[in-house]
């Protein structure tokens, strides 16, 4: 088993922001992040595929294969997009990285079998900031 | 003559749209940069110092002083907002990465005198990506 | 599960330094990490949080609670202090990277309650400089 | 137990190339990583140790003998070579950051008990770019 | 005036060997950089732009038609080939980070004119490694 | 003209303490930069030369004899070091990031003729953190 990642990017605005609540409850919740006129991030997104080398090409996944599935399925709907408004598997979400991240593994796990053979998805980590990050393994989890 | 830099960082959302253009213009101009409904950046910003260092404590200017009037000054008006409807001294102008970084030197020349009695403001260097950037340096022009 | 990580940073001087040995036996066990006179780091802290999201805010912990947390209980502590001589936590023990991180863990794991209902704390990821990095998981299984 | 991580480089040349394929088949499937004339990289390697602290030194492994056995059996044969025509340990094999990986942990695997008591090899991660890298652990896999 | 740049990167294989030297000077003058077998690089290209913003759009040019320029003229020649054998512009130079990067500004400074109407090349800045940069002005030199 | 650049690292202890002071005067200036125990930092060196690349290597100075230059003369003297107390040109100075650029310069300037014949050192670039760092030129006018 040999565990292979592909980082892309991308550009999008959000706020954090329960319709649930009231303004200042969102406020005291979420701080500068409930800022209705919105803000936004440079997101860095790294997917990991598990497998076994394919003995042809040594590749347990060709990695342009990634790079591009991920540009189709992922980037173009989020790269220059309001995450609360413009993105449909956002539409009744919380825009928080937690569950974005979750969404692009929904996104990105069917598919995977179309690009290798060999390779499963593994892992989504999302870099809100260089400093603030989630990473999501589906459902696998080790024993606990 | 020695330069001194600090780099601090926030989180805005804009838009690059001229009003006095069509909705079509700005979209064939300003590409995805134009979507109405906002994207956004991390920024980093790299402010340098020039002067002679101080002989009681070999400051050029307290790093933490020109720390703190960075953060009180931009990043405070500029750190989760919406550079096109929340930040006064960027009203009626284009919110593109140059006309910031020039209304950023605009805010902090004037100050320096305050944090330093050695040093001039120098340059003004504004990160909108890791691969986009711009940097102003105010009329300290190098002779051509 | 979701595994959500902060990073914040501290500065620090220290020397590697066993007192049951002679001076000669420091210095060929630890070189120049041994000298008396200390050296230091910029020292870059990584803590993991592992939970299910909170439904209403769709977070496992809010990255700005976790934030001051780390703050308050160990950069605090840490930051422009000498490992050795300034740290009660660290009194009678090697300033290692490796121990310094299980410390940081014995402070941060009980006080994760106070912060999140959903969270457990996971990892803690410790850079001594940008090469050299220690991480400690508790009891916790790490993912591979 | 504590895992603790050492990052060496270096800088080679290789191509993707099957030579069981015509010389066409290579170019569709490696694109231009079958560069007839060779392309390359710098390369960072991540090598990450798992044990207890020598209850003397506050040490898993001595991180500068770990640099030195990183350095001598593996950086030597990689920096500045060819991996298809100058390295022993890759002839007829695919120059896959994959497969460098999984050869960088046999050669490394046998050789941890003379620097460590303590420590057993973890994993191997190798960037062939910022933004790919792979991910080796022998058969230190958690389990399903 | 105010100074634009973006960031590219490619990756390609090279040698330094000069013709008119035997094997043996060209080891002695070029250490593992001579390898006839070749090595590589991933390398980083930081192009500036220096002008006054166009003030319908606040730019000094267009950073998607500068990376758009840089890719056609650049890049493409460049990226996943031999500097050596592979790349016309270097016929028969020496292929050493300072020359190429002096080769990348004789290409790109007479095609600025037509993606901007207020700006200029002003330097040319080249990574070999993260370690090792080249920077080039072209006649845009301080006086003395 | 050319400029070519090369990075260097190393680890040090210092405190910011000026000794015709007071104790309360030291902290009230430096604050926590003065804690009589000692801080440290891992310091990035950058040494930049300029001039014209010799014909035969296409160098305008070798970077392998740049760095050994720096290493024996700079980094050998600083790393793993105490600057206040280890380190003999920083004597009865204050231990500044910007009085420390001063002094590299004054020991590399004179020994550059021994290692190019077409390069001048050009600028100083010392990082205290990635946040925080100086640059000196000497003589030299800076480029913008």
């Amino acid at each position: 088993m040999i565990y292979v990642s592909r980082q892309e990017h991308f550009n999008a605005a959000h706020k954090l922001y329960n319709p649930a609540w009231s303004k200042e409850k969102n406020v005291e919740m979420f701080g500068p992040c409930a800022n209705e006129n919105w803000h936004g991030h440079n997101f860095d997104l790294i997917v990991t595929v598990k497998g076994e080398p394919d003995p042809d090409t040594g590749f347990v996944v060709d990695l342009k294969k990634l790079s591009s599935l991920i540009r189709q399925e992922v980037i173009e709907k989020l790269d220059h997009k309001n995450l609360n408004l413009d993105v449909d598997f956002m539409k009744d979400k919380m825009a928080s990285t937690e569950i974005l991240a979750m969404e692009i593994w929904k996104i990105l796990e069917p598919k995977m079998a179309a690009i290798t053979r060999y390779g499963k998805l593994y892992r989504v980590r999302l870099y809100e900031t260089p400093r603030n990050f989630v990473e999501y393994f589906g459902d696998n989890q080790p024993l606990p």
